[in-house]
């Protein structure tokens, strides 16, 4: 069993709250906000998660971790991702050894 | 089985390739140059991510996210954090109804 | 005479070489490529400052301040953002009490 | 007369209120919660700059400019930077022509 299951239980969740009450959920609430908001979130929480495994100790970088991801699976469910689609690309990569990859992945 | 089961996959990878020969395995060198390296790719990620949401096609937020997820994959396993942790913070969150939950991640 | 006079002149520079020759000047290869590139390095060149603040030292702050402005100069020049413009909402502030400003801050 | 010479008032501004009430004060509440917040807040103002600058009107760049510099400040305030300092780097890279100080200064 993958030891990142739980992030499909996430996705699902993420889905069915979707137009539900932005006062008592906050994922109804972000989605209702748009895209540029979540992000934003996205961009907030790395940032945070950066800052932690440099300053702070491991249980910071859990933590903003979890908010890290949560806000990218908001993101990906408001811009039409699934998830197969960028394990897939993560796979491509692990096709081309390593230096090479860098390379691809510098210039864009 | 999860959609995200090739994190696992990704994960055993780096832990293999570290202390390999930098000038051929992208995650040796990036493990060699250390936490805070690391750490700014998955800053400067995310902002792609983010950019890529609010103006750029689909595809690209797909290739961003794989590039962000490669790295905080790498981040985990330079600072210790196991993908339980960050699950299990996860699900933590998912008990606390969605706007506390807001609150308590608001203030830190 | 203002510490930041120095940004004039690099406003200044930075008009006179756009069309420039891309090869030889960076500022003329980065307008080039465009308004999200640049906007890209904004993000990058901030998280660059955030970690250097917490965990190297100041000469490290310094020079990732100067990236910054570098960039923002630069990305202020793409999008048609006068200096007057910036200072001007900067002041606007000033003129509002330090916290009830913070308010109209978050919020956005 | 530098169109930037509001970042000088502000700097004063930004002292005097050191110690000041945490309740009344932004920068005083700022200052108090230390480096690594003020960090923060660069990196997240950056990235709503950032956003703004490929999604959004202009002003919009203005106001979170305006943002990402007022927290620039204090994280100089907070970490004893002089704005002399980050002029003078700039200035050093004036002399080197482009393509090459881009080379410096992508290797870090």
């Amino acid at each position: 069993m993958s030891a990142f299951s739980y992030l499909d239980t996430l996705l699902t969740t993420i889905a069915a709250r979707e137009g539900g009450d932005p006062n008592t959920s906050y994922v109804a609430k972000l989605l209702k906000k748009g895209t540029r908001r979540i992000a934003k979130k996205v961009g907030e929480e790395a940032v945070e998660v950066a800052l932690a495994a440099v300053a702070q100790p491991k249980a910071k970088v859990v933590s903003e971790s979890a908010d890290l991801l949560f806000h990218l699976m908001l993101l990906w469910h408001a811009t039409g991702v699934a998830p197969a689609e960028v394990m897939d690309e993560l796979k491509r990569r692990e096709g081309t050894s390593g230096i090479a990859e860098k390379q691809s992945r510098t210039e864009n």
